[in-house]
């Protein structure tokens, strides 16, 4: 989603040489976006030539392996065109191909040209029986190991050099625990693990930043900036950018002594050598989180036991389950985004019917109310504005060619967050102005008893993500619909948008109580509309009748659904209780901001579409409608 | 639950040397049952002081992986006592100590004595970092390479020797499929698989089994034979006991000639040799089953590009998809075995109230009832019989010493399953014959609602059965109740009763329409009572109002619940519609096998049992109960 830009920027390098691709029946709906990739593989083949290289990798990562790319790291979108947040690519003389989850399948139908070959099945072995066919026996295969934590390197200069963008100062952010509380805390860890290691590498950019309480904007959307550490019982290395750093940031991190407690920092460039340097040393262990620690660090930990592995690194565990205060201060930052997307909803359902407003109009108004609340720092990602057939693509985002008006005629979805000082948000609500079909509403009250049944569980503590997760799904699988992303993702105290890993994915860690996750079903009916409804909801412990320690959801996320697209008599009366209880939070939480912030008009609003369900499909109570009838009935006779 | 002769076995060894363990209150419930390992300990102790060797691994295996051990594969039990299916030991100088799950805490605790400590954290790391914490620095740690996937080997000669117990002769069965179809087959996907394999090896027993059709004995209760099968494109070598062979088998397997459907002879013995010279030729790489090959084999498959690996071997995942004559006659053999549980229940009903039986006796009679079916091979596995406390040990089965009387007063649980030459069954029913409690009521209606909740989901065909097993648990969740083991396991014609790799653990297969598995909830009251609910059900095609490719599970074992035991005003509208229809297809498919059998009593019996439920606590009945109130009222007045 935030890749509009540097779709732009590829764009302009290769102006005078779009080819139009007509390959695809959804284009009929947008103007021809797909981007001509010609020159680009004509290069980049030549290089792989004079190299000796059969087939070049190319995966839609950076260093750090980031989810969230700064348009130099973009280079997927420069080679294939395709801008989505996930995709590898390998060219070969002959071929070239692009992997990419269902999310995104339209999208690079719509954006590659007929160079590029769709792969669909994105598992690990597809792309290596792919290349098994594609190379023949005994060529080389290319990649940048910086990008990979693969086991084979035979290549190690990335072929695309892109414009280096620069990028602000990097501020500190003043959080309830002290970088030294935190510092302290991941070295307990460290020395009560059974293997014992002497060093821990850490290399995602949310690792450092979470750490040292320290934001940047090296990255859009994402207040991250470029860093590794090495943290020692003793001393602590920072690798990072040094002209971005303030005289006051400098000694905020203690910078000038050495010692436990003192931050020693070190040009961004020097984190290979200084690595090496300490792997040298006899009687060391480093300890590495293996999902997002780059191939080319990694090969220099070695002999193998100077090496440990988790999937993630502590400080990564550490971060996903946030204290009372932290707890607190991104419930606070939901309650005031919540009166943003009210405003939107509000201002839609009356601005929608005169006909003056678009995709663009809707995402810009969103970012303009979430800018007015306190402590905003921008959108957390590009919004995700959608009418009709274009909501149909999970992950799409308006251009100025492919903006579409919105009518009463059509469903929107908006999927639209904000990062503020004090935590990120992120929230979908699907809406219709008109007179939704049968099957919309049909999906749309499925897609949401998704969601109830999801937030509304009982499990116990440590139940993984992934083995809930259809309960999300249950309700629409029941008449044959799906859909074909995940659903959810963590999120944190103004951190990237997606903070793993916390999440209902397989590679996701067990729930404890304290993490923050959305949960957001959908269903995509091409080429007609699409629907995602997306909550963050945090852990919380729950009183159970025999047992101990079992968790439940609570939604942080505070704005009322589309009450026209609900058809209750589909929601069992748990759900709808639930329902319910949720407006009523809504109510309480959501109106306290409102008449604090002075907004009449949005309170009525919200108090309109909050009003209670009658509970007339329900069991319990339609027996005592029933009973009243037995009442009158007697009086009457 | 297959060990008890083992059991036997191993104290006959020690006897005279019994040690009282007191060191659990379990034990109050029963005769001491703790078995003396200090003699085996002394003894491995010194062999590992001979080599040098720190620590000494024992899985619960056999060079072939399997979970059904024969008595001479034993070893976890000869060493610690412990006889339960599932568990590693670990013997240093100073400790002993055994890992195992849930499951089998208590009997673990129950059998061993004081030179062993329990470790219930069965992953591998928990392991790893006890061996890390004992192992002094450059200590050896020694295994058994053909007991093993591990990476690292030091020292091959198992220290400890059994008594080699013969079998009777191999025979083979006659099925649909030939077994030339099936090697075409499976070598039809050597051939597609893009890393060109030219040679599959076979180390599961019931890869060979299944592969040529044929059954032995060497394994109680499991009608396999030791073997292996080196199958190439040109060439098939079976590795087995010659002894075991009959003139008559050789000539069905076609064994006197050389060619691609000539089947070649060899030793057992000779699999290790004949591999060696396999993989020393050019251009030849094997595939192998990684869950189910041992170390020893694996480890001569080098250099690396000889080797292919995938979790399972085409042979495993071929032979989880039933074809329609295979799902038919494994449907069959559920009718006639539904007929001997059903005769256990009644007599049941009738004789435990006289107070003349016990766990055995009900054992005894219920593999008595299954013996007199069409095509009965015995037992599936040792009947799990337990009445009070000792159900809450999920896997117990009854012996002289812990032997109970079965009462009135307490709930009983049976789980049980049988041979035949169509099909493997196994199935588990609790039942009280007196009052139950309201917790023994509430605990066995939240158990029957996750086993009707998975029963009647529907999933995209190609969904994961650990991506749903919790909706058996829900219902329990729900009031803080839960269960420590998995929720199902495959099963086949005539193989053993877990079947992998079909169920609903992490590491199984996707599902496919043709698949069975067993769907088990239950709950352990410890001391107190247990409850499991335990169905096979075929996977099978649904049609939906939107979707394509959606599956269901259909239950085919017939056996009812007991009515007693379940509050209906727990059950949804849609669990209790599931139950009247399931006791509809009882009566279908059960009446006629029992008219067939001429068992009037029987007859009588189950349709008492599977009369339908009155939906009094579901909503759209009890509004036809109001309105007939009302309707009343309305004359009355």
């Amino acid at each position: 989603m935030s890749f509009c830009k540097v779709f732009y920027f590829c764009f302009l390098l290769i102006s005078g040489n779009n080819a139009v691709a007509t390959f695809h029946s959804v284009l009929q709906y947008l103007p021809s976006t797909a981007v001509s990739t010609t020159l680009q593989l004509q290069e980049l083949r030549y290089q792989m030539r004079l190299m000796s290289i059969s087939a070049y990798i190319i995966p839609g990562t950076d260093a750090h392996l980031s989810e969230y790319l700064a348009p130099r790291d973009a280079r997927v979108a420069f080679m294939t065109g395709f801008t989505g947040s996930a995709g590898t690519a390998v060219v070969t003389q002959s071929k070239a191909a692009l992997w990419t989850d269902s999310r995104y399948w339209v999208q690079a139908e719509r954006q590659m040209d007929c160079n590029w070959e769709l792969e669909k099945d994105v598992s690990v072995s597809s792309l290596a029986e792919w290349l098994i066919s594609e190379v023949p026996s005994g060529g080389e295969i290319g990649f940048d190991p910086f990008l990979f934590s693969l086991s084979e390197s035979q290549f190690s200069a990335p072929p695309v050099s892109l414009v280096f963008v620069d990028a602000n100062k990097i501020m500190c952010l003043f959080a309830e625990r002290s970088w030294q509380t935190k510092v302290e805390h991941i070295r307990n860890q460290m020395r009560d693990n059974p293997y014992e290691p002497t060093a821990l590498l850490l290399s995602a950019l949310d690792e450092t930043a979470w750490l040292f309480n320290m934001r940047g904007n090296d990255i859009p959307y994402n207040p991250f900036f470029y860093s590794y550490t090495l943290l020692t019982m003793d001393e602590i290395w920072v690798f990072l950018h040094m002209n971005r750093l303030t005289d006051e940031l400098k000694a905020y991190l203690n910078s000038s002594c050495t010692g436990p407690l003192c931050v020693q920092l070190k040009n961004y460039e020097d984190v290979l050598g200084h690595l090496k340097t300490y792997v040298a040393q006899p009687g060391v262990k480093v300890w590495i989180g293996t999902e997002y620690t780059n191939y080319a660090l990694y090969e220099i930990i070695t002999p193998q036991d100077k090496l440990m592995t988790s999937s993630y690194s502590p400080v990564l565990t550490t971060k996903a389950v946030k204290d009372d205060k932290e707890q607190q201060i991104l419930r606070d930052a939901h309650v005031r985004d919540a009166v943003a997307v009210i405003q939107l909803l509000m201002w839609l359902e009356q601005a929608v019917p005169k006909g003056t407003e678009t995709e663009l109009s809707a995402a810009e108004y969103v970012n303009k109310c979430r800018s007015q609340q306190k402590d905003s720092r921008g959108p957390s990602f590009e919004t995700i504005s959608a009418s009709g057939p274009n909501a149909a693509l999970a992950h799409y985002s308006p251009t100025e060619e492919t903006n579409r008006k919105l009518t009463v005629d059509e469903m929107y979805l908006v999927d639209s967050g904000g990062q503020y000082l004090d935590g990120t948000t992120d929230i979908t609500r699907t809406v219709h102005w008109g007179t939704p079909t049968a099957m919309q509403k049909e999906a749309f009250t499925r897609v949401l008893m998704g969601n109830i049944e999801l937030s509304r569980t009982i499990f116990p503590s440590g139940t993984r993500g992934v083995n809930m997760e259809m309960l999300g799904r249950r309700a629409l699988w029941q008449v044959g619909l799906n859909y074909g992303h995940g659903t959810g993702h963590g999120v944190g105290n103004y951190f990237g948008v997606h903070e793993w890993p916390v999440g209902f994915q397989s590679n996701n860690v067990p729930f404890r109580p304290g993490m923050f996750t959305s949960i957001e079903p959908g269903y995509y009916k091409d080429n007609d509309f699409g629907i995602r409804i997306e909550d963050i909801v945090v852990i919380v412990p729950v009183n159970t009748k025999y047992g101990h320690n079992y968790l439940t959801f609570e939604t942080v996320s505070l704005v009322p659904y589309d009450r026209k697209l609900i058809d209750t008599s589909l929601l069992s009366s748990e759900q709808l209780e639930w329902l319910n209880n949720y407006y009523k939070t809504i109510r309480e939480l959501v109106g306290a901001e409102l008449d604090k912030q002075k907004l009449k008009e949005e309170k009525d609003w919200m108090l309109k579409h909050t009003e209670p369900f009658s509970s007339a499909s329900v069991c319990s109570s339609s027996l005592t409608v029933v009973a009243l009838a037995i009442a009158l009935l007697h009086n009457l006779v």
